[in-house]
């Protein structure tokens, strides 16, 4: 039966196998396997396909599924769910734990408070080694997993945690406080949820305590949610910067195609904004066919620069390593680098133009055309960026449109504008 | 004085520092801060920056620093150094310490093997929680942290772990065996450490333990360390999609300009294989320079809708989603996609093309082109990077420049050559 085979497996590796098959198969295999169909699991589904799953569940299959999740995944799959939805689902679950999923509701949708668990392991901050155990063993309700415990004062304001680690090599009577790691540090709920993602890599944390705006401890966002986060962003980022907006592998064919369709509007435009440039020199190319030959090599050689450069630029800012502090060294080198460049592939399309056509003149129009569009395009690459950045517009999504519109104008501009003074 | 405000850094906001100021003040810094600079921050350097930072310490300095690390730590810093600098290191270590490190150093360069720290806590798989408590407490030396207890067998083979908050929260007479998860899994030290990582990140896992080919335990290769490892994965991917090797912002010009240049002459390569495309229609294009004016149009479509195809098939094929099992199912939709995009934009180039030229037969000319080239982007943007992944080739690094020579080549030739047809 379908049950000895899924029921078994890891709720990750179920949700990968329903990405896997297509949307008839996915409903065969949700009717064949009444009530399998575990919370973990639609927390693992990519969130497109969590929602045609979803719709397929009866209210009564949905609530089973979430009663045992955390409070974040409680949270990550009611948030777009329409409201009878959502209503079926909060209505599933204790009381205190439905006021800890509505309270992390009116966070705002990327920020710490929204993606941290309300599940921890808190502790007042006089207790000894002896007193925690004696908690942990008692019959308290503790998180599936949890590797700190962490130290409130009497008005739950988190002072610091402790491993789990140094909790069980110490004697019974050792301070907690004698036992805190001097790395704590603590997030607002109101923080931008990839900043804390990167602070938990950045500084190896594993648990992420978030503090509400009296630093009472709330909730703690864990290494593993952090991770996962940060691939999606970094996804994100290189799907923006070949212009897609996000989706999943098993999205069908008419909203992939929606989700290309903008960025090659946009690519319409810019493209009709070069051919105009192309026009204007139409008596020059009517003179010289081999012009038109050759301007598309300079248009792609400043666009291939100009992707370099911007994707350097668009993926420090994201990692916070472009700062103010070394953009103009920055700038200063991607010039540099686009000037030397330039300046090889200057000559070698130089000698090419002159082999090619038997023109010397042509060969130093394209050469000097080459330097001046790679020069551009070092410059372009990372200004731009940086400016949509400094404008909140994400770097990563509108650079790219930006920077190949500025080195196809400049490079048909500069080769055929060369080539009208110099050729003709 | 500077070690004022260095020392009670976080090691990597030292490293991060250092990063972000040029090279001279890195020097000027080491030199004003003579024994600050422990093993953990050269651990968080970039590893372009250790090199240069490395060759400034004394070997004794160095030896210092490195002492207080975790073994996989030791040898990520050691395996690139020069076999004079790599002994000094070697020898600052304890004997037993140094057996793990040269063991690490012959796995292969990214198997688990060389990633894993040695530095675990085991446990017979007979004891009970107390018995682990006790070993705990005793004077055995712990790993800075550890989150998990790894059940052996008298011959040391890993049959499970038990979580610290397992252990903290049951009596003492608990059998160590009741408390293990059910999820847990192990990986071989050949094995390629990328596929570990996405495996800890799948499953959620805190601890991957790592075993010899007897099944013993050998070490362990932590979260924290699989995070950082997936980040800098998704970023090469990134950079190689633009063209880039790997490197950091803060290498300096030559070096820049290096890694920039490969990818450049591949490129300068295929447009002058478009050119040649080109220049087969040259009479054509001389008889109507309108051509020339939008011909850069359908390939600059046809280049943008194959970066969005393959950008998609290259991502799903780094984290496994692109599999035999659907790979036709993403052919289908990817031709699909371009199709009707291709129509769509078919249409509006068509009316612009008898809009702006005042010529029907140019408008169909182009219209059909599009379709072509849109149809062949979505069919290359998948089939050149799956192809690519079956020949052993990373498809991040190759897959750009194939995909935008087909649609160039592809995008001129269908343009020019039904213009050849029908207009002239
Ligand atoms: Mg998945
Ligand atoms: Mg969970
Ligand atoms: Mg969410
Ligand atoms: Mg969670
Ligand atoms: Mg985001
Ligand atoms: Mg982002
Ligand atoms: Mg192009
Ligand atoms: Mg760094
Ligand atoms: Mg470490
Ligand atoms: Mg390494
Ligand atoms: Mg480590
Ligand atoms: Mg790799
Ligand atoms: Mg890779």
């Amino acid at each position: 039966y379908l049950s000895d085979v899924l029921d078994p497996m890891h709720a990750a590796d179920v949700a990968h196998l329903l990405e896997q098959i297509d949307a008839r198969d996915r409903r065969a295999l949700l009717v064949a396997w009444p009530g399998g169909l575990e919370g973990e699991i639609l927390s693992e589904l990519d969130e497109e396909l969590r929602e045609e799953v979803i719709e397929q569940l009866a209210p009564s299959e949905l609530a089973d599924a979430v009663r045992d999740l955390e409070s974040d995944d409680v949270v990550d799959l009611v948030e777009y769910l329409d409201d009878a939805q959502q209503e079926a689902v909060l209505d599933a679950l204790d009381a205190s734990d439905r006021v800890v999923v509505e309270q992390a509701l009116t966070y705002p949708e990327e920020s710490a408070g929204r993606h941290m668990q309300s599940e921890l392991v808190r502790a007042p901050e006089h207790w000894t080694v002896g007193e925690a155990i004696d908690y942990l063993r008692s019959d308290v309700v503790l998180p599936e997993q949890f590797y700190h415990i962490i130290l409130v004062d009497p008005r739950l304001k988190a002072t610091g945690y402790v491993t789990l680690g140094r909790i069980l090599s110490h004697p019974r009577d050792t301070p907690l406080r004698d036992l805190t790691e001097d790395t704590f540090r603590t997030f607002h709920v109101a923080q931008d949820v990839e900043e804390v993602a990167q602070a938990i890599n950045h500084y190896h944390m594993i648990t992420a305590p978030v503090i509400d705006d009296d630093e009472r401890i709330v909730g703690v966002i864990t290494i593993d949610d952090a991770m996962a986060f940060l691939e999606e962003e970094a996804e994100e980022d290189i799907l923006r910067l070949a212009g897609i907006s996000e989706g999943s592998l098993s999205d069908r064919v008419i909203a992939t195609t929606k989700r290309r369709f903008p960025w090659l509007a946009v690519n319409l435009v810019t493209a009709i904004f070069a051919s105009l440039v192309i026009s204007l020199f139409e008596e020059t190319i009517a003179g010289l066919v081999a012009l038109a030959v050759l301007m598309p090599i300079v248009a792609s050689m400043g666009g291939n620069a100009g992707t370099q450069s911007l994707t350097v630029a668009v993926r420090a800012l994201a990692t916070r390593d472009l700062t103010t502090a070394n953009v103009w060294r920055v700038i200063k080198r991607e010039v540099l680098v686009g000037l030397i460049n330039g300046l090889i592939f200057a000559v070698v399309m130089g000698v090419v133009g002159v082999v090619w056509f038997g023109s010397p003149m042509l060969g130093v129009v394209i050469a000097v055309a080459m330097v001046i569009n790679m020069v551009v395009a070092g410059l372009a690459g990372t200004v731009i960026p940086v400016v949509l950045e400094k404008l909140g517009v994400d770097p990563a999504l509108a650079s790219g449109a930006f920077v190949t519109t500025v080195t196809d104008v400049v490079g048909f501009f500069a080769f055929l504008g060369l080539a009208a003074m110099w050729l003709l």
